[in-house]
C-alpha cells in the first residue's frame, strides 16, 4: 500500500511516527528516512533509534529555505544519496513491511529528486512493503499511484498570532 | 497550547502518537488518555507502554457505531470516568508536559461528554500542560479557543476500493 501525507497543515511527519510506532508494536521491520531534518534536533529521534526493528537514515539535514547558508549542491547530493539509499532496498533481500520516506514530497516539489525515477522507485517498493511518503507538494502522479491519501489542512496556526516554534510540538 | 486534530482522514491518533514520541525524546512527562480503542488490539499500546515518562489510560473501549452489542450505558459511564480521571489530572500537582486526549471529539459529538465541562477542564489543563484533543467532530468551542487546529482531510481511501484495515496501518 502506498500512503500519502501531504498538505500545509500539522501531522504528516508526526502521523508517520505514529504510524511507525503501531507497526513496530506488531513486531514488524521499519526502515525510516528523513530529509531535511538534522539529527539530534527532532524529540523523536531520540526514542526512535533505541527501538528494535527499526532502521533510520537522514539525508539533507538542511533546507534551504528553512536555514540560511545552506549548499545548495550539498543538499542536491544529499538527495542523491537517499535515491541510492532507496535502489538499494529495492535490490536488497532484506524486506521491511513499513518504508517511510519523510519530506520527500518536499524534494520532489524542489525538483532535488527526479518525479519519474521516484515514482518508479516507489512502485517497485510497494511490491514487498507498505510505503508512507510525507511533505507538502505531492506530485498528482504520486497521488495518483497511491492507495490512502491524507491532506493535512491548517484550520489555525499559532505561528500566525506570533508564537514561535515549541520544543515538543513542532520539533 | 491546545491542539486539535479533527476531520474525515487518517492521521488524527497517529499524529498525537508522533507528537509523544517527539516529548518523550525530549524528556518530557506525558500523559495520554484514550477513549474508543480498545487495550492490546492497537500496534502503539504495545510500544507506548514500555517507554518511561509516559502515563496511559484507556476509557470506553469500544464505540457502539463500531462495534456491536456495546452497552450504551457502560459507555457513558466509562466516559464520566475519564472525565473524572481528568478533574484529577487538574487538581493534581504532579505536571505532564503533554497531555493527549484522543477521541474526545468523538465523544462530544455523542454527548458522551458534557461541552461545557469539557472545555472548561481543557481551558485549566492548557494553563500547565500542552493538551492534544484528538477525533472527527470538534465542536466549535474547542476549535474556538484552540491555539493550533488541523483538518485530516481525506482525499483518497483504500476502504472505498474495498480494502479491509490493515494491521499496523488502521490498528
Amino acid at each position: 500500500m502506498i500512503i500519502i501525507s501531504m498538505g500545509n497543515g500539522k501531522g504528516k511527519t508526526t502521523s508517520a511516527i505514529g504510524q511507525i510506532i503501531r507497526s513496530l508494536g506488531h513486531g514488524f521491520k521499519v526502515c525510516f528516512i528523513q530529509l531535511f531534518k538534522g539529527e539530534g534536533f527532532y524529540g523523536e529521534q531520540k526514542i526512535l533509534v533505541k527501538l528494535d526493528n527499526l532502521i533510520f537514515f537522514a539525508f539533507a539535514k538542511e533546507h534551504p529555505c528553512c536555514v540560511k547558508d545552506v549548499n545548495l549542491d550539498e543538499v542536491v547530493n544529499q538527495c542523491y544519496f537517499a535515491m541510492e539509499k532507496l535502489e538499494e532496498l529495492v535490490n536488497s533481500s532484506e524486506r521491511y513491511d513499513l518504508i517511510v520516506l519523510d519530506e520527500f514530497n518536499v524534494a520532489l516539489r524542489d525538483k532535488f529528486i527526479d518525479e519519474n525515477k521516484f515514482i518508479d522507485i516507489v512502485k517497485q517498493l510497494s511490491q514487498k512493503s507498505n510505503v508512507i511518503v510525507t511533505g507538502r507538494g505531492a506530485p498528482q502522479s504520486l497521488i495518483d499511484m497511491a492507495d490512502l491519501v491524507t491532506e493535512m489542512k491548517e484550520i489555525k496556526h499559532p505561528y500566525k498570532s506570533g508564537i514561535a516554534a515549541r520544543k515538543g510540538i513542532e520539533y
